[in-house]
């Protein structure tokens, strides 16, 4: 079975964020991703060239901010981190690398800073702590997606989506406006 | 000069913390760990037995909770944190190893739960909650380590102690109490 270039770019793409997640940024090597796709190390190299932009492609991340009315717009954020984290593996690779590697740090501050800002701003109209208040949003996201879903609090995975939204929105909301 | 094995094996802590803290648990290695402390591989061996019992060594930490009046709990909770993290790297070393190692995530779980939960039911007398209660509580607290200390948020990282806590505290006394 042949596969399109495509399908190959995709394949490896899935083995890198498993590995980068898994392993940090550091310790993932190319030879390991090879391996878990099933492919040659030189094909790898030949599709992105570097591990560097190996790892720019598996974290490849855009939070895809919706239009949020203002006085919903905790709860809509909310749920959109949580739909967002589950669909896309970016955003964990993220989390997890950005922990131990300076330039996933990095792009976290570039998302949650380019992103969020503009958010508070239109509801706000006040860009002067536009940048605090999208930073308190992030640390409660973050946290929440550190709490349920990579160190596993047992009541946080068991609690439902509505469960979290109904206790994390107040908070969000007078983050983002109060 | 000649170290007591006291001051040998608090060389060999402090390396060990930054070791774990920068690389991960996978990651370190014993005779990294050695070289750093300028200390042989086989002395950190009689000290500590094995990687994970230096492990468990690095990351011992205590919430060390304080009494909090009811109404200041979420204040004097958050402002406690701040000061636990700064001055104790037990915790930096488990948040950042937690987030790639199983047994990291599992000490921090029994340190959230075992030492958060008794302050939530002695402030509420809701038993039934206060697991949920206590993981909101981490929830945020953890976000706010990781938004500040560890990808450094330029707004986080610049705000003041006291501004963090009138941010935060609304946040953490209503998980705790409301």
């Amino acid at each position: 079975m042949r596969r399109s270039s495509a399908e190959t770019k995709a394949v490896i793409l899935a083995a890198a964020r498993e590995r980068f997640a898994a392993d940090g940024y550091d310790k993932a090597t190319i030879r390991a991703i090879a391996a878990d796709a099933r492919i040659d190390p030189a094909m790898v190299m030949r599709y992105f060239g570097t591990k560097e932009k190996l790892f720019a492609a598996a974290a490849e991340f855009d939070l895809e901010l919706p239009e949020l009315a203002p006085d919903q717009a905790g709860a809509g954020l909310v749920r959109h981190f949580l739909r967002k984290w589950e669909a896309d593996e970016g955003l964990q690779v993220l989390l997890r690398t950005g922990v131990t590697n300076e330039a996933a740090a990095e792009r976290m501050r570039t998302i949650f800073g380019g992103q969020v800002m503009p958010l508070v701003i239109g509801l706000t109209g006040d860009p002067e702590r536009a940048p605090l208040r999208a930073s308190l949003v992030a640390s409660q996201l973050l946290g929440l997606a550190l709490s349920r879903y990579i160190l596993k609090f047992p009541p946080m995975v068991a609690a439902t989506e509505e469960e979290l939204i109904a206790w994390l929105s107040p908070t969000v909301q007078r983050y983002l406006t109060e």
